[in-house]
């Protein structure tokens, strides 16, 4: 018998995830390769480094997730390279063989060049990070506790955010919830409520993909909330101690990073042109040029422009991925396919407790309507019944409560490689 | 204005807390210090190192659980030495004085004498061990999914727990669960059910500490589960790549210690008589000889046998604690108090679904009815009403579907210590 077309598919996020389920009756043996063991609900990573989520809420094991489909197998491990010309994929110094590719591996931080920031403003793109921004926030108010002098506390309890992007903005509200709310009483020497949240962006305004009206509602409900907005001015230094904006000095021991995304690494080594982000250039089909069987979806794509723009969003990784999946369908049945078409449902971006903005083209929601909407569809496409149900449950106590229910530092020293 | 008397705990887990909590309403000042910022419910410890519960369910931050009580102040750091003549703690190289000094340090693993194992074989008893121990036992079924030749895949598919106390025994009963139900259908190379788990202890019987008939119902529970139980004989070697039991070299990639325990090296540090195992001998009123005013609570206290034999047991150290702050309390108001005695209400063990013994005394119950019994006391015991929820929702799941709620590898490489 002839064996089956074989299709990789590199990255178990969005993108790659949705490929996989795409193929679900196929004819085809799929092989799924991922670095981590987990599908990551990557909008709420922010929930779970402000520990208002435990981790497993918002992540669902890959090989649970598509327990049920039988033409895939999963693979926990690291693609290194890939062959474009010997259709192989190289994992962790196996070389796999692929009939059909699709490569999903998403995007990474990008300092600007100033990749030794990395060690003081951590970035948020998985659970890692999300656990280690979490132990950075709250020992920061350990140490102001702790510390003897108020130059010190301060400096423990000044918290920056580079970037307002829809991760900063979001970074930026839950901080300063949890500053004036969360921690109220629990000190004795501080009193949290004078911790400062800085939220710096060089462009000129507030989740800059957002229309100005929306960035302009936006910025006040952030400073509601009580969060210092800085535009129009880039970080020119950053360290141990804090930042300069410009020439200003800030003095913050806890700076998260949420400016800079690059393209994972793998788009680079395709070989093929990319963009400035490191983005892989694709045709209209999705796939590499002069590789109509290689496909990348996801935020490591950049769209031609008759498409797009696509924005860096779950949506669209997930068109994308539907569409790679859909376009080896037909050619195995020998149809032709269409030209991929992105369509825009709408931009969500919270801000805090009932402060949110929505932009659904002609409609423009803000405040506490925008919040439900927000609130609403995350919860929905969250994976799994017992996630959907805890994160209800952690919300509504955080609601009422102020309450936060992972407010756990670990350490684990120890890396799991093995 | 003459200050308050000045009280130290060190360690916020079952004793210390339940000592801080009972001077609630003392005029006292209350120093609490702690390693870490939670108090962790270390019964279900097991349940997060097998992915059944997150880690936050089984913890709290011992700021939030205390921040009603004005009386008391929460420092995160580590007590590195004692000055019994001085009346000082060393914190982190900051010396804190006290009138009155309530020990509460507990216990860790001990690898009689083979501390080069501790890398091998890790052990349970706190959240860091958890997520380590749940990051191993995930990874090696990844493994073996990747091996390719059978032997490779066995090492990896063998989990070898050694020590049959209620922990050995938990852990082991999961981990057969896992194999059996959990993972069933999620590989494509491998049978998860085809994993050996074996239980191994020195001793002639599993739960030493109970019965003998309820040791022998207990074994049957945990043979019908899966488990093999191998008892008499030591382990007597133990590498990367398994353990020597006598003569027999047994291959196992996942190897957990819950076999010995020594008392925390700050009891040492008091450099008073300890016993073998490092605990502290100390008076019929838990204070230190010669030092009436420095108690020591908890698994840490080797307790005369007037008193004991103690168990190293949650509600034991509660006692304890509560015991050491009436003393203190009785202390201040000129009162004498007798010495401290032991309320033993029973032993219960868990060893999977449905399967559990508990030893009232008179009273031996195994089985269903255990198991219920044991479900409802830790659900009660379980500190905050979103973890008593959250927990339930998890184990509901669980029970029916067999599925673990938090099935996540993570590697959070670079320690918080800042």
């Amino acid at each position: 018998m002839r064996t089956r077309p074989r299709v990789i598919v590199i990255g178990g996020g969005f993108g790659g995830l949705s490929a996989v389920r795409t193929l679900h009756s196929a004819a085809v043996d799929v092989l799924l390769i991922d670095r981590g063991n987990h599908h990551t609900f990557q909008p709420l990573l922010y929930q779970v480094a402000t520990a208002g989520l435990a981790a497993p809420s918002i992540a669902a094991p890959l090989r649970h997730i598509l327990r049920g489909q039988r033409n895939v197998t999963v693979l926990l491990g690291e693609a290194r390279g890939i062959d474009l010309e010997g259709r192989t994929v190289d994992v962790d110094g196996v070389a796999h063989r692929y009939d059909f590719l699709i490569v999903a591996t998403g995007n990474t931080h990008a300092y600007f060049g100033h990749d030794e920031w990395a060690r003081y403003a951590p970035g948020l793109k998985t659970l890692d990070d999300a656990l280690r921004i979490r132990a950075r926030i709250l020992t920061a108010f350990e140490r102001a506790e702790a510390a003897d002098d108020p130059a010190q506390q301060m400096g423990w309890l000044t918290f920056l955010i580079v970037g307002a992007g829809p991760t900063g903005v979001e970074l930026a509200g839950t901080l300063a919830e949890i500053a004036r709310h969360t921690l109220k009483r629990e000190f004795r020497h501080i009193d949290p409520a004078t911790a400062r949240v800085l939220l710096v962006e060089a462009g000129p305004r507030v989740l800059p993909a957002f229309p100005p009206s929306l960035s302009a509602k936006a910025q006040r409900q952030l400073e509601r909330l009580g969060v210092i907005v800085r535009t129009g001015r880039p970080v020119t230094r950053l360290d141990e101690r804090g930042v300069c904006i410009d020439e200003e000095r800030i003095t913050a021991r806890t700076v998260l990073w949420a400016a800079g995304v690059a393209a994972s690494p793998l788009g680079a080594a395709l070989g093929v042109p990319v963009d400035r982000a490191g983005r892989v250039l694709v045709t209209a089909q999705l796939t590499v040029p002069e590789h109509p069987d290689v496909f990348v979806v996801g935020d490591l794509t950049a769209v031609p422009d008759a498409t797009g723009p696509v924005p860096a969003i779950a949506p669209a990784a997930k068109q994308m991925g539907r569409y790679a999946a859909a376009a080896i369908l037909a050619k195995l049945s020998g149809r032709v396919i269409g030209p991929f078409r992105y369509r825009h449902f709408g931009s969500l971006a919270t801000i805090g407790r009932m402060a949110a903005v929505a932009d659904f083209g002609r409609l423009r929601v803000s405040g506490i309507l925008a919040w439900w909407i927000w609130l609403t569809a995350h919860v929905y496409f969250l994976i799994g019944f017992r996630n959907r149900l805890v994160v209800l449950i952690d919300w509504a106590e955080a609601y009422w409560s102020y309450r936060r229910g992972a407010r756990i530092i670990f350490s684990v020293g120890e890396s799991v490689k093995r």
